[in-house]
């Protein structure tokens, strides 16, 4: 059967994370509702990874095995016309036998944001945290940089994950005021522990209202309590934003979309 | 009694509009609500503008007269603490006794956003029309000139509007792809008629897939029919940015903020 990776983008305000569960609506149920529609059987889609309820994705990827061949630009439009509005297949390739959306990525980037100003902003409420106060961004900068590279991450983890190890490699966190109000935390990394891009974005705030020092980072990582670390910051701020991988590791082997 | 005026940002989703009506939540119903409870008495805002049901407001403008005074830089805070996440007060400034933001605003400007991509996007869904096909925005750019100016708009006009005239001063309107999915129409006049912004709008995208030559705008203004224009966009497009009045002119005689 042709394995199909499909690239999918979602809102995550009306949504109990990705990953099915026997309470709440999620973006996995309604992928295999879709798929097995369209199909015409009974389909399930095996993702890269959950998020929580509210995170949102700017592209998630999920793999499905399919019975027969549709052309790779078709399958959007086909798969979109049974999903709601809020979540929606942007892109799909067919991958070799095999390929795992889930074991087969390389990294992952998150994007936190944050709306600074004095007043709330309705219209950046959905995406973003409002933060009322001013906020260094400097000091958020230079403590940013304490996270990048493999550490054991237990301080910046909620209780409730099932890891063998907290040891995970960051590659990027970078902090920018994209304008006047907007400010993004970007963490880039191999894999992440449970709450944790929104535990460094949390650690990153109280870095900005001065309440933890830059040079207080590498401290808090190596005596690992969580109860250093800031706080968690709300899902609604979080987006995935990208998923890496091997293309050409990834390609079908025949060329099943001729 | 000292005269307010607010500067309100709101997301109308789940609005039907600003203007109180008989059935339906109203940013100005909200907007009452909240002053009243604040000023502990019975106080009606007056709005710059309807907008309609589903359109968004970065800034709309509303003028009230309050029985005590509390300092401008306390009011957003004060008043928001009664408004729901989708309506907020972002500044608030004493204004001269009579100063009306219905009748003393020069100028209003509005965009409505196009995401134009070959597949929807869930995370833009809320605040832009979704256009699947190819724009070609140069051609959207020449028609708009011809937009500028005063000219009679009856032709952009809905059935049910109860104008005296449909001549109106348009300053601008200008058609910019700010990235590779987005494109804005920003349309910025002295007053407008009933949905004329999306009618325009809605016309401009005609250009764009060509079925409207950009020199043909001319002859349907002239002809005034409303079946020559393009069709009326949806409301989720369309945002009001700015609204113009003299700060000088509408300053406060005495200083009731000190």
């Amino acid at each position: 059967m042709p394995r199909l990776l499909l690239f999918v983008e979602y809102d995550g305000t009306d949504f109990a994370g990705f990953q099915s569960q026997e309470n709440g609506r999620t973006v996995q149920d309604e992928l295999n509702k879709a798929v097995s529609k369209l199909y015409k059987e009974d389909i399930k889609v095996t993702g890269c990874s959950r998020t929580d309820a509210g995170v949102h994705a700017k592209c998630h990827l999920s793999h499905l095995d399919v019975p027969f061949v549709i052309p790779e630009d078709k399958i959007p439009l086909a798969v979109n016309q049974f999903l709601p509005g809020d979540v929606k297949v942007r892109e799909a390739i067919y991958v070799r036998d095999g390929f795992s959306a889930r074991f087969d990525i390389t990294g992952k980037k998150y994007i936190y944001r944050i709306y600074n100003a004095r007043t709330p902003s309705p219209l950046n409420d959905r995406y973003s945290y409002f933060c009322p106060y001013e906020l260094d961004v400097d000091a958020m900068k230079e403590a940013s940089e304490h996270f990048e590279g493999e550490h054991d991450f237990r301080a910046f983890c909620a209780a409730g994950g099932s890891q063998k190890t907290y040891t995970r490699l960051i590659h990027k966190v970078s902090v920018t005021r994209t304008n006047e109000n907007h400010i993004e935390i970007e963490v880039s990394g191999q894999a992440f522990l449970y709450n944790m891009v929104r535990i460094i974005a949390g650690t990153l705030l109280a870095v900005g209202d001065g309440s933890i020092l830059p040079s207080e980072i590498p401290e808090i990582i190596i005596k690992g309590e969580r109860k250093l670390a800031g706080k968690t910051l709300p899902a609604k701020g979080l987006t995935l934003e990208e998923v890496y991988f091997d293309r050409a590791l990834a390609a079908a082997d025949s060329s099943p979309k001729t």
